[in-house]
């Protein structure tokens, strides 16, 4: 199998395991502590699955996670894992939480794959081939003014929370309608599908961005330039769009946004 | 079958149609106007089938929905009908929406399903008894601080879209998190399973609104005061939230929304 198709078999499966803890939520004791000690305990586990099943089939790449530490490779292929995406909502009960796979070599993304197991929706792209959802080619939804759309945007305690403000006002003077879903991977996804017209966030990791941007890509969108391998050490703003609104976005997050640019 | 038993019955047989529609939502042509008439058909059609079960099991019940004209009643018991709620994720292919049913009188929401069919989940509430997700009772966050959680809004183009800006900046400053999935009965019921904090809204229709607000009271949440039938009448706003943050979602929307505090 190409290292795609690995990475597509390896997000069902931890898709499986997610869900299994997801179903468990409702038996849970409803403190708080417990149902943070059962998020961690999923997210964990489900990036340990990743991780097993990509060193069987890899055993030269690279390894970054959210949650566990970073394993050196040899072959200049670095796989980044987003075991579960919105694990807010993972422990509230939303519906709204991805599995996130992302592959790098020569400071870019080449594979992207986004799961989410409650919908049965696989996002995949590999770079300059396309991007697919469930195997049927995907794209932005290019025809759709910003007026008529709506822009998602995210944001983290990594930030200064208020900085998302003048993002939000800037989309309602645009006319087009704000979303934000607490999954920025999904979100990301749901660009690439034509769902929503763009997304904005102050700063991303790598593991929950890197997919959803090359996803982007090869659905026909534009994304702010980034070096992947930068992205993997620091994280950094995140503007994608569909081409007619990305211009107007760009000015979006650098009015809010200062310093941020990337170099 | 009491009202409640049938209201499910009817919502879940209404889901089942929405949700062959939204699955034809891939073969259709792209273009916007193909998509606005698809929409519009499963949204008269998914009332139309909504009425015809009304009528069939209570003749003498009032009927007013969003798509089609009010029948008058005989009984003092009204049916307030919303098919498809979320028709803008409905339309770009987001798995947010539901089947809204509510039924008034004497002035006030006696009965109120909500039921979405993608995710299976019937969230149903009947005064005084108190409020389930899928017959098992159901109740708001009450342990979790504002700091702590999620508070969602709504609007649309009945409002000036700018007005909800200073409601975002008031949930930022207050150190919760901000949401908005673009179907505001699903928030609703969201708060009322504990997944949000509380909801607010300029201005809903009652459709909309009715059976969310219910299921919130019924689950041990807080609902600013409506008389029902001049919901009906006009619409109005919608502030709800779990009891620890109620107070101040009506801060918020009293210094947002000049003169919309109901009389």
């Amino acid at each position: 199998m190409s290292r795609t198709e690995t990475a597509i078999a390896i997000c069902q499966e931890a898709g499986e395991m997610a869900q299994s803890y997801f179903a468990q939520r409702d038996s849970l004791a409803v403190d708080k502590k417990g149902a943070q000690d059962w998020v961690s305990e999923a997210d964990r586990n489900v990036e340990v699955l990743i991780r097993e099943r990509l060193e069987a089939a890899f055993p030269d790449d690279g390894i970054v996670g959210e949650e566990h530490a970073p394993k050196q490779g040899t072959s200049g292929f670095v796989w980044v894992i987003d075991p579960i995406d919105g694990t807010t909502n993972f422990v509230n009960g939303l519906p709204a939480w991805t599995i996130v796979l992302a592959g790098v070599a020569d400071s870019m993304t080449q594979v992207g794959v986004i799961h989410d197991p409650i919908h049965g929706e696989t996002f995949v792209a590999q770079r300059g081939q396309g991007a697919t959802l469930n195997g049927k080619a995907m794209s932005v939804a290019a025809h759709v003014p910003m007026a008529s759309g709506t822009v998602s945007v995210g944001y983290s305690n990594r930030v200064a929370p208020e900085n998302i403000l003048p993002v939000v006002a800037d989309i309602v003077g645009a006319g087009a309608m704000f979303h934000r879903n607490a999954s920025g991977a999904l979100s990301l996804a749901y660009v690439a599908a034509g769902r929503l017209l763009g997304y904005l966030e102050e700063h991303m990791n790598a593991w929950d961005c890197l997919a959803g941007q090359l996803l982007i890509a090869e659905a026909g969108g534009i994304v702010e330039d980034q070096n992947a391998d930068d992205m993997i050490a620091n994280g950094g703003r995140v503007v994608v769009g569909a081409p007619q609104v990305f211009e107007a976005l760009l000015g979006m997050a650098d009015r809010a946004w200062q310093n941020t640019r990337p170099s």
